[in-house]
């Protein structure tokens, strides 16, 4: 079998078989095929895709390439969330711990910040002492003891995905479908979960800017994991607006904590409502959606969540005492004010802009060697859809340093769009996709 | 400026412009691009295109990352001719010394055999002592005497096409219409000929098995060459059938003998004088192909196109004693022979098949480090339109050993057609393209 041949199948628009898809994992990974063919036969596939079938070989040969969670022993169901990535997007962190209490468990492997988008493990990190670089025993110990545990990927986990995803990121093939399918399926399936439900993200703040694009990667994701035998559902929600109230690692705690107290912010709770019902159903806790927000709704006002997510910091080494001290007073000194240019209504708060904003004030990084920081970004004050007077408080907004206000500022005027009458109301839940 | 931005400019359709294609071929020559970039720049390349423009800057850009052949002081004008490569393609040979005896100098270089078909200078290499590998002074002595040279290209003509080309090979990104006509173009024009006719054959003995694409070629070639100043007419000839009576390093010497002794194959010759033809036009040295190809004749009948072919033989090393000597007795004594199966006429003699059975006899390489031999391929006795009777001979067969026989025998009979009645009659030239 020689690489030439197989990128010139695909650069046929062939679909590749299961011996030729493992052979070039397998070479790739093992340093027996270089890269410029796998860039070049990433290019193929960018242009001529894959079946779900090919998706669904390329993800196993992903995933075989490195280590998976071991979760034997405990009882499950084990479910998780998964999103694309979006603006102010906290909804892993009082997801896990609602679903946790309401006998699912959950076994959550977080990525960073990259780009315009914020990452679970740095809001966690936000925490004074929490600690997101669990072994195996810790991230067992805490889902068998609080239902859930929050961790990054170990270097052992899907080493393929590793080396395909920085290849794909300087040869500009990260745009693909089947891709970006193999790389997320890969991971969660490589942390033990048995059923999966992903947020796909659609809309100016997202990866996928039109609802087509991300119809077909919900669609590719329940198509290829079904195919892998986990059992999927795939939402499709709206990322053209931040979600909740904070964009900002030691915000969205705050939010967090907000939520798990049953006052968080009306989007945000109603996706976490709506993830939480889909990830019981899936893992067999509920039949209907409506029976599985009850649910959650139920773990929120008994606080048996809050209580899991006290009990999950408290054991991943987070001080509880300062993040109770820290709570509403952890804001940076160099800020300044986002305010309405003219009275009316909130139009849009465009979510693309507010990510890069974010990026300068230290919230996000453009590198993976780029420093966040804790008590910087967004707090709104007004959403879409409120009232505003001219002049009026829009967002307070936190950087790392003075210098970081001005670009910032001039992204944040720019998102905001101010209309004399009300906008219509949109959905957030724009989808809902499983493979029945 | 980065290279990742300009493969995504491309591969979302975009023209490169010429400062993006010359940091990438700079950037590659000079080893500050990763191979890994390029490929995928490649496969894009071969997905969205090039216009004539962005290709006539990659040529340039290519031809600017090595040394040009100084023709300086020798009078002109220096017209080329380049072949596509075909089975039994011979022209060069009989054309360079009948092109150079009506006026126009004919600085060549060629290269060697490579799959299906032959190479130039393994033929002329078959002449016992020719050197094909000459330093610039010697080509320049060559052109000025003779009126042609024939030379191999040097490590320093164009590097930028050779380590492409080379990437191209491993990363099926050959088939690509503006990086062929780049790297033909490149070449051709570092080689100093002012004008340049080309020969692209269409076929099943040809790369482009098709009229759509020898025209889509054709066509970029006359656009692109006449974009960076040179005159430039495109043939594009059939190449169903080998050419001539011989397949064979040595047994084409034989029959390039016999074109410029006034006897050689009706088609050889009809190619021969329509491409000189052309090339005294492109040379301003004849008004219409009819001119053109009267004076190419007259250059055969007088005996001067054969002494200039000595004279090129005795410059650059061969043995002209040897060559008569050899001439009609050099064969290999492991030898068959083609026989019709069936009385009838020659329907075809597939080329592609005769091509490939040419290698294992070894007139051609599949690698760059395979041996070829002189005295090895096919004599022809009938071709396409002659009468045969059952178990009539067709073709002479012979080997490098006994075992090339039979593979090379395999292919040879499925080459074969025989039909009850008379084929119709082809043209050899399907079209002439040129910038007016």
């Amino acid at each position: 079998m020689r690489a030439v041949d197989i990128i010139m199948k695909k650069r046929l628009g062939q679909a590749l078989d299961e011996g030729e898809i493992r052979f070039v994992i397998d070479g790739y990974v093992a340093g027996a095929i270089p890269e410029y063919q796998v860039s070049a036969l990433l290019m193929a596939i960018f242009f001529r895709g894959m079946s779900p079938a090919e998706t669904a070989v390329l993800t196993a040969a992903m995933l075989e390439s490195g280590d998976r969670m071991d979760l034997s022993g405990i009882p499950g169901p084990f479910v998780d969330k998964h999103s694309t990535g979006g603006v102010g997007d906290k909804i892993s962190l009082p997801l896990a711990p609602i679903v946790a209490a309401c006998g699912v468990k959950v076994p959550m492997m977080s990525g960073r910040a990259l780009g315009h988008t914020g990452g679970t493990l740095d809001k966690l990190e936000s925490i004074p002492g929490y600690r997101t670089g669990l072994d195996l025993a810790a991230f067992r110990a805490g889902i068998a003891a609080d239902g859930f545990a929050m961790t990054g990927q170990t270097e052992r986990v899907v080493p393929a995905d590793k080396k395909l995803y920085a290849l794909r990121d300087v040869t500009a093939t990260v745009e693909s479908i089947p891709l970006i399918t193999a790389s997320i399926l890969s991971k969660k399936v490589a942390e033990g979960a048995e059923g999966l439900v992903f947020d796909v993200k659609s809309g100016p703040g997202a990866f996928m800017k039109t609802f087509g694009d991300a119809k077909a990667l919900a669609d590719s994701l329940v198509r290829t994991g079904t195919a892998m035998g986990k059992r999927i559902v795939a939402l499709i929600t709206d990322m053209a607006e931040p979600l909740g109230l904070t964009v900002g690692n030691f915000f969205e705690i705050e939010e967090t904590l907000d939520c798990l107290e049953g006052r968080g912010p009306r989007d945000v709770m109603d996706l976490v409502l709506r993830l939480g019902a889909w990830m019981l159903i899936v893992g067999g806790a509920a039949s209907t959606p409506e029976e599985g927000e009850a649910r959650c709704r139920q773990a929120v006002a008994s606080g048996e969540a809050l209580k899991r997510f006290h009990a999950n910091v408290a054991r991943q080494g987070g001080d509880l005492a300062a993040l109770a001290k820290l709570r509403g007073t952890w804001r940076s000194p160099h800020r300044a004010e986002l305010r309405a240019e003219s009275a009316g209504f909130i139009a849009s708060i465009d979510a693309w802009k507010i990510g890069l904003a974010g990026v300068h004030l230290g919230v996000g990084r453009n590198t993976t060697a780029d420093k966040v920081y804790p008590d910087v970004g967004f707090i709104f004050e007004k959403k879409k859809g409120d009232r505003v007077e001219r002049g009026g408080l829009v967002a307070r907004v936190y950087g790392k340093d003075e210098e970081s206000l001005k670009p910032a500022m001039e992204l944040a005027r720019a998102a905001l769009a101010v209309s004399p009458g009300a906008p219509a109301a949109a959905p957030l839940v724009l989808e809902e996709l499983s493979a029945s």
